[in-house]
């Protein structure tokens, strides 16, 4: 019975081009909600440059505080992809060809293809493991904690299936959402008050315009199906006090 | 002269929305693009939890790494909104009526309507100086150097605006964008050698798929334009050799 455990998780965004805004990270929300799914919390996240120094630092801060790790970025063949170096010296491993990732490149690649550029891609830290890539090849790995991820969101994607067996989650987090016609302010009060009763349920309140119209989105988190329920009887009650009309979202 | 001058921030997050994946943030984006425009560059993002722990914490080691720190979120009337007490402890101030946001919401609202959640949107620390919100009446606040935004992206959109005058930037980043019909293999050991000869300039390789067409972007940014130039032309001249097509974006 681990299934009580809570498993938590960092991610790591790696890139300038999120930094300066030029690019809109989607890949927080992608992995978050996946990692949900299976009982791993994401506990914090933090972007940060292409710069080995602060990368290196801030993985050895994370892969200890953390159950898991997640970067985002960097191990493609450009000069600004420094991730499987950083991880390297993050590790103390040496930074070497991996035999695995080689073959698997060289055999997707016609001949004469796999230039310098891509032989790049198959440098690693020293007996990283291999996360399967099945959209363009080139695989990510993980050391350890600590899971490389590409940065393009739709490859990205395409990997995290296989990973489901390497991730050892707690139980998953269940959430439940009651969207209603009404602001914040009028149920700000009430809705203290039920957070006070329940507090192993983490209560969200999220306005929202839909349509032309205001709303609020209550969202109710818990590994406990029957405290959500709890929760959710005891906004039902203020909700229908109140008269607030509850809306599909 | 204190043009060359370069100036850095720090966003900072706050919101389990964003950690559960539920909410794509998209601040960061939209402060990262405002910001490089008045001529101050992000250095790192981070995405904290509704616990107040964390926020006095985290906000403390920002506001002392950095030039500017800006907060989203958390500065509603509910429950979870804790970012103008956590403030309030990051600056050891008193957590108090702020007089001049109480009279502008107060005025804000018809009569009657100002209750006890729209009143809890007035506390801040002591002192806080007010950022304007022409959209929904309730005003962000700096204390120093850290500013308080609101979650919701239109809102927080139309606050920017205010703060020009808080701000003082450096000169401002430039950049400059080449996109090619090529794939970033192709072209990785062309671009190494010209970083390497431009060390000034901040050389991104993006690869791209577009109208079901691969492709590379190339960013180069400096707050030197003609760094930029020179970079610019050593590019153009490898893409020339390698034949390789500009493309449009």
């Amino acid at each position: 019975m681990t299934k009580n455990i809570k498993v938590n998780a960092a991610i790591l965004i790696i890139g300038n081009e999120i930094l300066s805004g030029r690019t809109q990270d989607t890949n927080t929300s992608t992995i978050a909600t996946w990692l949900n799914s299976i009982g791993v919390k994401v506990s914090e996240v933090r972007v940060v440059p292409d710069e080995e120094k602060i990368i290196v630092d801030t993985l050895n801060l994370l892969r200890k505080n953390y159950d898991y790790v997640f970067t985002t970025g960097g191990i493609g063949p450009t000069h600004d992809d420094i991730t499987a170096q950083s991880v390297s010296k993050a590790f103390d491993r040496k930074y070497e060809i991996h035999k695995e990732a080689y073959k698997i490149l060289e055999s997707y690649y016609k001949p004469g293809e796999f230039n310098e550029g891509r032989q790049k891609m198959v440098w690693m830290p020293k007996d990283a493991e291999l996360i399967l890539n099945p959209t363009s090849g080139a695989p990510g790995f993980n050391v350890e904690n600590v899971f490389c991820l590409p940065g393009v969101p739709s490859i990205l994607k395409s990997m995290l299936g296989g990973l489901k067996n390497k991730i050892v989650g707690g139980q998953p987090i269940l959430s439940h959402t009651i969207s209603l016609r009404t602001v914040e302010s009028e149920i700000a009060s009430s809705l203290t008050k039920v957070q006070d009763k329940n507090k192993e349920v983490e209560i969200g309140s999220y306005p929202f315009f839909h349509a032309g119209k205001l709303g609020v989105s209550i969202v109710l988190r818990s590994q406990n199906q029957s405290k959500i329920d709890l929760c959710n009887s005891q906004i039902l009650e203020f909700i229908k006090e109140k008269k607030i009309e509850i809306v599909d979202r």
